[in-house]
């Protein structure tokens, strides 16, 4: 047994529970969950709005990090007392993008499982009061102990703070994988990130680690500007009327925009910030139903428009790189915790995450 | 005096006159014109469609190769009695753009000048009737005579055939270059070129250059798709949904499609025929007024949409490199012409190419 914050309906709080979690099976791993953030796609999974949580019971929770508790047949990578972040992705490495470098957009039947709630085999390990439960992108980390796929588990240092390394597999990944991996910012250049929250502020320290030296904030909320500058920024916008006022900082245009709203409309403007030649990176996920639409002829110009999925991370060689950076002083991850809160304040945590008053409340178990 | 073809007023036949050609300035080069291709971006210039060819007299033409006649002061890297193409964009070399390595976005005062239809001085060196006439984009080849920036001649071997290499300097370099410069195509990828006419076919060329095991070329016109066989299509489509049609093909969709129609809603449905991960260029260039509309859903599974002016050529690198490609037999120039007129017969050839039924159209000079 396990506690476990369960979504039992959407829009109502998550419910404090005991689930049950069966042992892991083969080539699975029960991690004992050390750290889990609190994302905006758990908000909108227990809102109802998630494409691939549709079905409660669910348990929430994809930033995590822990130490193996058990591994189950087959498992070589990791064992019993290893410390681990669990990334997003557990390549299979065996699909067609796996054997072509592709790893992030593994299309292995495990992976695609996963992403539905499921394991390999395309059943879940959880239930609650006897009935399954799916755990979110196949992790479920709201609780105290998870079963994953052993491909998804990236072993690090006993040494390193597991609170911390827990907000590397989504926000920070997702964040520096976009300004490294997608757009491959290079030293010198300029970067407009629209959008400061836990995804933003590591899209700006993503660029000042690739040696961007023109680094523009942009968000409504004067507070996360603040926050941005903490992170790097060289200068920042309370945004309006964003191709003006970049262009009041980079004359004739930024070369790179990234856009962290999710916001059709809003990365439409960051398109139209960036200069002839310029990248705009999509990193936010806007709703399906309102198409994005932008001028053809602004496209002519040599710009390029990239999506990105998570920052298209390769997880065994991102993680341990982050966590890297992270130990030599490069990369803050203590900035990025507003608060940390115990899971019988999930629910409050919450709250704060949706009000955007923090930039990552971090649920720690004991 | 040289023979010419005149734009007086839009929308009707052209005028053949004798205009007056003044001595190249400096850095300026006179180039007997031996070839010029007839390109969509001609008619629609005649047509009073395009953006930068606004105001009569105009001389059109942008797509050819000649002789050096004459050079003027301080031009160095040509002289009399050399053979040139006649690059569409001739880089300062020192502006910001330039000065990073994107020669292709050459935003120096002599470019945009040139777009524009006059010389860096901001003047221009023909004359209708002692009017002052605009060569389209800096070049107006449609004339036994024309005065070009030093930047815009790329000098080729004299025993090369000016009436194929004028080829290089619009279709196929806009078709090559969007394959090699703008989405960087590796061996084996899978490819959909989706309008095949002058450029179109030069992107099933270029795909085929570039090591792609499955390039499927789409039209409406059978014909084309044909010719498209010729140059390397493994498959041909017949356009009706090509996202189906293409799945059918490659399972999952294309690595990467390419648009030539400059029609957005083919655009969107080639982007919608790509795999995650698929790269989409535009090469067509959609008239103004209509957004292009896409679902953001499908930009995040990490494809991207890509921009490219006119193959984002370097033309001392590109043109010389499609030069050796035709000499060596790797790049299919002759199969592109079908047909070859005197200037006197421009307006016909205006109707070939305006009818579709045409690849190119090549205004070749005694």
């Amino acid at each position: 047994m396990a506690r476990a914050a369960v979504v039992r309906e959407f829009g109502v709080p998550m419910e404090l529970t005991e689930i049950r979690v069966q042992p892991p099976q083969s080539g699975e791993v029960l991690v004992r969950i050390a750290a889990s953030g609190v994302c905006g796609s758990d908000i909108k999974a227990l809102d109802g709005h998630s494409p691939v949580a549709r079905q409660p019971p669910l348990v929430l929770g994809h930033e995590s990090a822990g130490v193996v508790a058990e591994v189950g047949p087959g498992v070589t990578s990791v064992r019993p007392g290893d410390h681990v972040v669990i990334a997003m992705n557990g390549p299979c490495g065996r699909c067609r993008n796996c054997s072509r470098g592709r790893v992030h957009l593994c299309s292995g039947p495990a992976r695609l499982n996963a992403i539905m709630g499921l394991m390999g085999d395309g059943t879940t390990r959880l239930t609650v009061d006897g009935v399954p439960a799916r755990p979110m992108i196949g992790i479920g980390s709201f609780a105290e102990y998870a079963v994953v796929g052993e491909a998804a588990c990236v072993k690090v240092r006993a040494e390193a703070p597991l609170d911390l390394l827990a907000l590397t597999a989504c926000a920070v990944v997702t964040g520096v994988g976009a300004v490294l991996n997608t757009a491959r910012v290079e030293t010198g250049a300029s970067v407009l990130v629209v959008g400061c929250g836990g995804v933003g502020l590591n899209v700006v320290q993503g660029a000042v680690l690739a040696g961007a030296t023109t680094v523009i904030a942009a968000d409504v909320v004067p507070a996360k500007l603040a926050l941005a500058e903490e992170f790097g920024a060289t200068h920042t916008i309370l945004a309006e009327d964003l191709p003006a006022q970049v262009g009041e900082i980079v004359r004739g245009g930024t070369d790179y925009a990234f856009d962290v709203t999710g916001n059709v409309d809003v990365l439409a403007q960051a398109f139209a910030a960036t200069q002839p030649g310029g990248t705009t990176v999509m990193v936010g996920s806007p709703p399906a139903g309102r198409p994005l639409s932008i001028p053809p002829q602004t496209l002519f110009a040599s710009r390029r428009l990239l999506g990105t999925q998570g920052g298209d991370a390769v997880p065994r060689r991102d993680l341990p790189l982050l966590a890297d950076l992270h130990r030599r002083g490069r990369l803050d991850l203590e900035r990025l915790v507003s608060e940390r809160v115990p899971l019988d304040k999930i629910n409050d945590a919450i709250d704060h995450v949706r009000s955007g008053a923090v930039a990552r409340s971090v649920i720690v178990f004991d």
